[in-house]
């Protein structure tokens, strides 16, 4: 049985202020737990409702488990639908980024992304074409809100999310910057180098001002239809598998 | 001032059953409002707040229209953060689909696409790369729940969306149907006809046995990393960007 000290400890951590005062964030699902417990991740607890029992006592053994009630779940869980599995993992100390280390690949950056939803789309996305990493101004949402973790499907536990002021890592490139606007070369004759950063910015308002003076390379997605704009993480998907389609043919 | 019969009325639109009774959906946002207005729809009435008021006064001239307070907007609104206006729709009459209305275009088909979010990211899609129309299966997420309205962000306004029972349009077409699966031809080296039918199936299931049996060309998304999956609206607009890069570039 949960104590109640429990159960605001845990439903502290759906806020972004107490995920970071204690270094903890929650993950939903058996599936998306399993992948968290198998990966770089240090998972600090798990708690399991009876279905879920022997395959999670299979897999945590090291782990501090605890069976929890249907009910327990519904209280701690950020979910409408909790799922059967809730565990509390570590946030990975914050790695210093320095522009050498992105000297020879092709980078996503993310410029004020504001919807879980849509952030932990283009995580799952960027994992599927095989990025290792993403980047993010400091105003995007951030990535271990329980909205975000659960639209990855576990991809969060494969990629690295780094937070940083992107204008102080832009400044100091020579590489070319890529970024997605309403206007620019249309995307489909665009020749990206192997090496670069890609920007996405803001649902509403797309690439900031300040960011955005550092494009050197403007591009668009080209419509026929009379909709106004692309879904960001639409428009993720549509980027990243023309930066890659060369590599998967 | 609202009654509260009409408070009730309102938000009983918010179900499908009654949707289907009243012959009405629910269209929230200025702009999403405003391209109603202007499109072939029937808009039977609008309630908005007074920030808007001067806007939706010249513009719904021959509508029944209601100002209302902001504490009534969020007794009737289906969103968490309503805006300032809502409007009812006719739900236009169910048309009769036959298979020659095809047979000159490629065409979308969901079959079973469950998620309001998803569904509504894929008409917007569908309509910003050119497609007047997306064929649904019956067990499909209803196009006018207000979550998926609200997604498209007015795109609805602008593509025909049916349901239909996919297998008896299959049955009959001779038609080229293509297969998102998660095996098949590569996406990036397949030559998709002009005219045929292009399916993607529900998010955790993917296509039904049912209608997988007309799939005449399987084809896949590669991927490189390790994730399981794409989304399925994610996969939708990497699907339209490759149905129309040729006519695009």
């Amino acid at each position: 049985m949960l104590s109640k000290s429990q159960i605001s400890f845990i439903k502290s951590l759906h806020q972004k202020k107490f995920r970071k005062e204690h270094g903890l964030f929650i993950v939903e699902g058996l599936k998306s737990v399993t992948e968290f417990i198998r990966s770089a991740y240090n998972v600090h607890s798990v708690f399991f409702t009876e279905p879920a029992g022997s395959k999670m006592l299979n897999l945590s053994k090291k782990i501090n488990s605890q069976l929890i009630s249907d009910n327990e779940l519904h209280k701690i869980s950020a979910l409408t639908n909790p799922q059967q599995v809730l565990a509390l993992v570590h946030i990975p100390p914050v790695q210093a980024v320095q522009s050498q280390h992105f000297s020879n690949k092709l980078s996503l950056m993310l410029d004020g992304v504001q919807d879980p939803g849509n952030l932990g789309t283009i995580i799952r996305t960027a994992n599927w074409f095989g990025f290792d990493e993403l980047l993010c101004s400091t105003d995007t949402v951030d990535c271990y809100n329980p909205k975000v973790v659960q639209a990855t499907m576990g991809s969060l536990s494969r990629i690295n999310v780094h937070y940083l002021d992107l204008t102080t890592l832009l400044k100091t490139t020579h590489l070319p910057v890529y970024g997605a606007l309403l206007e620019g070369e249309n995307i489909y004759n665009t020749n990206f180098s192997d090496a670069g950063f890609v920007i996405l910015g803001n649902e509403g308002n797309g690439i900031s001002a300040e960011t955005a003076r550092y494009i050197t390379h403007p591009f668009t997605i080209p419509g026929i239809g009379k909709a106004e704009s692309l879904n960001v993480s639409v428009s993720a998907g549509i980027i990243c598998s023309e930066l890659k389609r060369k590599y998967l043919k």
